[in-house]
């Protein structure tokens, strides 16, 4: 299986030294893979150090939670494989001072036994050390006692409260004491999607049929007490709450911290998903969640998954879960809002309809011309559909005769000026044509619409700076230039030749004629042009020899203007 | 493929309310999938909005950057599908004021299009709409111009610096001009081990043989610029580095700031070892790197793989990426020290070898009995190799024999007390025997040692009350009880006998003798025990019929003690 790394057998080391490189306030001790914070005072000035640790895998955990008000110093192991007692015995001694340390140990023979030995070389060498061990794993509650439960992601708050606990100045016993009573108070149950995948091995540790997952799942990519068919997410997430809370023995107004850990590969868009249930199920029991963390806080390596811890609450607790810590992987607990925010779109003073600006009503002229453009349209139907055919999805014919709709069934309005007709075109077109033609004839028929109206009486000058306008409108939304074998290379030397042949004193019907001229040897240049946007890009060659569908588009309601212009 | 969802035509609507519901400064549209700040000031007070979104599928992103100082708002379209043009402009009326609004578009037809149409239906409200075009994909920079490159991650940097320009109070043309300004020097490129799977979807968008990666990716599932081998995460990323230096024409000393976003799968342990390898390729080209972010910023679902993207920094442009913002999903960007922090563990005052404590030196007996226990555990080692093979993997019998090894090599020192002298036979034996017995008599005999040097000159009452609390400690460190078929089901009752013979009168040898017949009866007990912990647990009564091996292993040293005694 595929990873980003080097040497399988220095994935721990070089995670490390990636962590702390990117972390000022850690450091890493040089012969073992302990992260220590970098900022500790004097070692008589210190107070009791809490130390987590166990196999790696588990990232953020547990490198990420050292920090001030959190651990003092977390031991890694190779992937789910205990650290030796050496290495928790350094960081003992690396982080301890007089006033001890506590060790925050999940509950795994190996973590035991390696932390526990550290603990009493350590004691032998006269630090006071008190072992913590989480077994929060409510999954296993009807096959093992409690003390005997697997230590999951409910640890990383154990974390937080023994880490504010030591920064308060409470003394070795006392830390551990407050630890242990949470830990007691705490429950995490689990469902997996499918199973993870070590750095260099090459397969999952175990494979689940589609439609299956594993519910109590543990973190080392060890199978879960059962198999269920995959249900939905609300149904898997009030599984998981109904067997915490039973449980806990939680009851009507009961104060909660809610934890929804994603195991390693689970998108954020179902941990959301995931939470939005778990709140409901804990609100449908009248329980108080008083603060809320999701994300991925103590992963399996990439295991689809997620699991959901509860804590009860107490002033005290709380407080401590609440008291100030930094460190990379920790963010604070949310306090939940008691409902959901929704909000509505307040519109603006401005209604859809632009209020009257004073302009002169659209000639009649503009109208025939509009209803010319429709006709045109619906005739050309076939040759754009087969013209789109070649180099894209066909469907511009049928878009075009959608155009000729919306222009035939516009709100007839006796005193709208040209502009306000254009605009309303324009949002006409933007719900009638699906696919990329619509917005662009929507944008280009608004810009226009607004140039006009500044004009009040627009003149064939103003028609000419409003068409510019629109041309230069569809570049910037698409990012098309000219020579892309689009709308543009029809539209672009149409409005050029418009605005030159104004400026050099030809007629309006003059100049129009010759923009028509521009804009069919503008189509007639995209035979020769290689598309570079959208799909068509991928035809190379394959384009050549035909126009552009959405250029000849333009010829023909341009054609059409030019004739209801010149009939009138 | 399985997902964490109900129905996958609601996932965007869902996840909007898992995110809403746990952020207390968002609320969400009623009739839009948009998010907004819940915290707005009225209209007409509002600074200039910042606005973005596109697809969904790449959270955290979007709604995860609303909040003060970033996003004003996040449009979420359908999974990997844009917005429509409605959503977007009823985010631009929900939160904007005279001020107007600036939106970050990622370089894609469908969000250029939607939004470019909602910013024109916005300015005929008389909102001014500025649009920031984000093209920071530098994979393609052979294939296309620098206009026409896809968004990606980098886009995260720029609504941060928009955001902290808007909050500055900067005008819309200023926001975006400084935004754009930051767009044209941002580079970004990406590398995929395997593909995506949509909600939905039967399978991932593509498949990639084992051994290749896709380098260049987009962040839809799309494939990449060009397949390569798998090489390591150092030669991937000095390919990413690379191509994005040369990219952004990066000279010494040159200021960036570098991203490292996560694509959906790949756990943090890659991301902290490509993380790792990216600082030292940029050290090496002597670029000065003030800032970095590690984590999931715009994901592709479940892709795995990862994507670099380096920002140019002048002293303006890293004041707007400091400036202070709240939001789900950002994190203050690191500035990195200029090497990684190495420690060493400093041992405490206390040295491996335990100061003279004033306690008398061992007995000749003492080191008799030693002698006795090395000799008959050699002698067992095929009984013992035999009982372990039935329930454990068999290695008790040659860990026993390196026990003997370790009390023979023992250095002799002729001042050396029983504690000291067991202590330091305990430090042997948990460097000597691999597995779980040796970290429990280790344990076992620092604990005896420990209570032994206590009582200076002890006598057999201490010693008996050593052995207890030696026994206690074998159960504290694993766990386990009497009548779980472990060592303590030999060493339990051993113990109790000893103290109580010598409460009831008896002399030490009469009350060892006792010892040992409960140690056997205990061992015998075993032989009816279900073993309840470890990979035994899972033989259930297969076990039935055999002693424990290595309560019989107890037996064995607790009669060669008895010997050495009586002999004496």
């Amino acid at each position: 299986m595929k990873k980003l790394i080097n040497d399988p057998r220095h994935v721990v080391r070089e995670m490390l030294e990636g962590i702390v490189d990117i972390s000022p306030a850690l450091a890493l001790l040089e012969d073992e893979n302990v992260v220590v914070r970098a900022d500790l005072p004097e070692q008589a000035a210190r107070p009791v150090a809490v130390l987590s640790g166990g196999g790696s895998g588990h990232e953020p955990a547990h490198a990420g939670y050292v920090g001030d008000g959190l651990l003092t110093g977390a031991i890694a192991g190779d992937v789910f494989t205990s650290p030796s007692s050496d290495a928790v015995l350094s960081a003992i001694r690396a982080t301890s001072g007089p006033a001890g340390a506590v060790l925050i140990v999940k509950n795994y023979t190996g973590d035991r036994l390696n932390f526990g030995l550290a603990a009493e070389l350590a004691r032998t060498e006269g630090i006071p050390v008190e072992i913590v061990v989480v077994a929060d794993d409510v999954a296993l509650r009807d096959v093992v006692e409690p003390a005997r439960r697997r230590g999951l992601a409910g640890t990383v708050l154990i974390h937080k409260i023994a880490g504010a606990a030591a920064r308060k100045g409470h003394s070795v016993q006392e830390v551990a004491s407050i630890a242990r009573e949470a830990s007691a108070a705490l429950g995490t149950m689990g469902v997996a999607l499918g199973a993870c995948t070590l750095p260099g091995a090459s397969k999952p540790g175990f494979t689940l049929p589609e439609n299956e997952v594993e519910l109590g799942l543990g973190i080392h990519g060890e199978q879960g007490v059962s198999r269920s068919p995959l249900s939905s997410a609300d149904e898997l997430t009030e599984t998981l709450i109904a067997t915490l809370a039973d449980d806990l023995g939680l009851k009507d107004g009961a104060r909660i911290a809610l934890l929804v850990n994603g195991l390693g590969a689970t998108t954020p868009l179902e941990l959301a998903i995931v939470g939005r249930a778990a709140l409901a199920a804990l609100r449908q029991r009248r329980l108080q969640v008083e603060r809320v963390w999701s994300g991925n806080y103590l992963t399996a390596l990439d295991m689809p998954g997620c699991s959901l811890s509860l804590l009860r609450l107490d002033d005290e607790r709380l407080a401590l879960l609440d008291a100030p810590a930094t460190s990379p992987a920790w963010q604070p607990g949310i306090a939940v809002q008691p409902a959901r925010k929704l909000v509505s779109a307040a519109p603006l003073a401005a209604t859809e309809e632009p209020a009257d600006i004073g302009a002169a009503p659209a000639s009649d002229l503009v109208r025939a011309a509009l209803q010319a453009v429709a006709t045109a349209m619906r005739n050309a139907e076939p040759e754009l559909t087969d013209l789109d055919s070649r180099t894209g999805d066909g469907d511009l014919g049928a878009s075009m005769v959608r155009g000729a709709e919306a222009i035939e069934t516009l709100p007839r309005n006796a005193s709208q000026s040209a502009g306000s007709l254009l605009a309303a075109l324009g949002n006409a077109l933007r719900r009638a044509i699906a696919g990329s033609s619509g917005p662009f004839y929507a944008v280009a028929l608004m810009r226009t619409g607004r140039r006009l109206d500044e004009a009040r009486n627009p003149g064939a000058r103003d028609w000419a700076e409003a068409f510019e306008m629109a041309v230069a409108s569809v570049g910037e939304l698409g990012g098309a230039k000219p020579g892309d074998r689009t709308m543009l290379d029809a539209l672009h030397p149409a409005a050029d030749a418009l605005l030159h042949g104004l400026d050099a004193g030809l007629s309006p019907r003059k100049a129009l004629s010759k923009a028509v001229q521009a804009c069919a040897e503008g189509v007639d240049a995209t035979t020769r042009m290689h598309p570079r946007l959208g799909r068509a890009a991928y035809l190379g060659e394959r384009a050549i020899g035909s126009p552009d569908a959405g250029a000849a588009a333009v010829l023909v309601w341009m054609r059409a203007l030019e004739k209801a212009v010149t009939r009138s």
